[in-house]
């Protein structure tokens, strides 16, 4: 049996550091398009790995959220995003993805995302984070918005229904 | 051999109406995510393929402009989206994507791209195009200029560099 | 409100000729990677395309099958594939992914599947999909297990399970 | 700047033991299907990652082949796949690719390729690779040939070509 405690063996997780998350990605084939570099959509499944690992080193099981376990079903969805595409990243690179909680509502978390290769930024993303259940907006759990307020500049659960 | 004159077999082209392009795109296993619906990332990639059907309908090769042939080597690159996500798409879903040039400038295209089902508005995005050559920004041809000019709302050549 | 009963804004269905079902795929950006050419894992997502929209001329619902409107939930899946890579698909490439029921089994279905562009094969997959419920295979249903034999050089229910 | 010396900023890179190569892989949400778990295409990203990250570990840079740096410009495409699909892998799941050359031929490299979880094989791939240059299949530079007899049980340039 595969024994995964090496570290070549363990995926990367990403550190906590300076109120921000950040998490490594390694460009492959797959993620870049004939022009060269890679296809701007996958700049999305990119940060979106970098998210799915910060909850999961926060302790934020979104299956279990996901199945109710702490009482409603509920999940998170993307609502909105606002992209920067500053400069192209081209297979083999090591880039990383630097996130950042900036406001954290009642029903709302505001994210800003880097994409770095080295100390250049490739991609800027502001991404809002809604809770939904049955198809509508939802309070964010109390435990979850602590969680999350580790590096928001605000965090006022006012400003939102 | 493969005849491709049968409508079955001719792959969508879309259609002008109104000042905007009209293209269909159906929902498929390889779209979706675990939650059950189209993963977000992948509306960029039906708003993509939109703009390349408007593009080849107005008859601007992207693949000749990438090669040169009309003087410089030039590409087209998304230089920045705005997204809003309103409503998941599902499985087998048939979309249509509405693009909507709405401001021309000397070196930027400016585009408003919806992604409908039947009447309901799914997903809205802004999403601002720029030529580049050698890195940096470049004057849009004048040919390329006028085709997009079709639905522009707008379309000022003074207002880009 | 959007119409949909123009031919171009009728995504592609595909034809039946001669025992074989003929679908049209367009390749774009995202389908494409650094070397140039189709990443090759994008053929599986071209051919899965192709199957989903022959059951759905055929009039087998996968989503009514996955529900279990017709008895116990069942769900197809990819039990085996053998692929050929030949030659490849490029950008602005215009192909037919031709799809043959060569055998259809108790439990299993087997189809060749080609890509085409014009008359020159690219790629060729054999292809065997298993019906599955409660994690094990099962029978395929009568119903249809008789819509796919149009195309079949074999179809021998005493063969599977 | 930020320090990519820190273990969980690094990406996994895999490991040499017993003739095979060991890469982990997370699956996120955008490697599942409605269906709820990984879409079968996506293994085929997986098995490429764990290919590219082989290669590199050997010192093997394609790149610098493809660029014609060690003589003829060559590159390294897949000429066919047989696949079996054991078991679903689901999001979040740890997986583990293992890669085994098993044959070396004069112009062609044949590898099995496991993905499991834990000691659970879920999916069982032989990929045979071709080197290709200007369309043509090309003999295997000797010291890349050297480098991937690591694993395999045959090595005999004779057999082909």
């Amino acid at each position: 049996m595969t024994k995964l405690e090496s570290p070549a063996l363990t995926p990367a997780l990403g550190v906590f550091t300076e109120g921000s998350h950040h998490f490594p990605v390694r460009v492959y084939y797959e993620d870049t398009d004939f022009s060269g570099v890679v296809y701007h959509a996958n700049y999305l499944r990119f940060i979106e790995r970098a998210r799915t690992e910060m909850l999961r080193e926060l302790d934020i099981h979104q299956s279990a959220i996901h199945n109710g376990d702490a009482g409603e079903k509920m999940i998170f969805v993307v609502a909105r995003m606002n992209l920067d595409f500053l400069r192209p990243a081209r297979m083999d690179d090591l880039l990383t993805i630097e996130t950042t909680p900036v406001k954290i509502g009642a029903a709302t978390i505001e994210l800003d995302q880097k994409i770095l290769r080295g100390a250049e930024v490739l991609f800027i993303a502001r991404v809002f984070i809604a809770a939904v259940a049955q198809g509508r907006p939802r309070r964010l759990p109390a435990e979850i918005r602590q969680k999350l307020t580790f590096g928001a500049a605000d965090s006022s659960p006012e400003d939102v229904g």
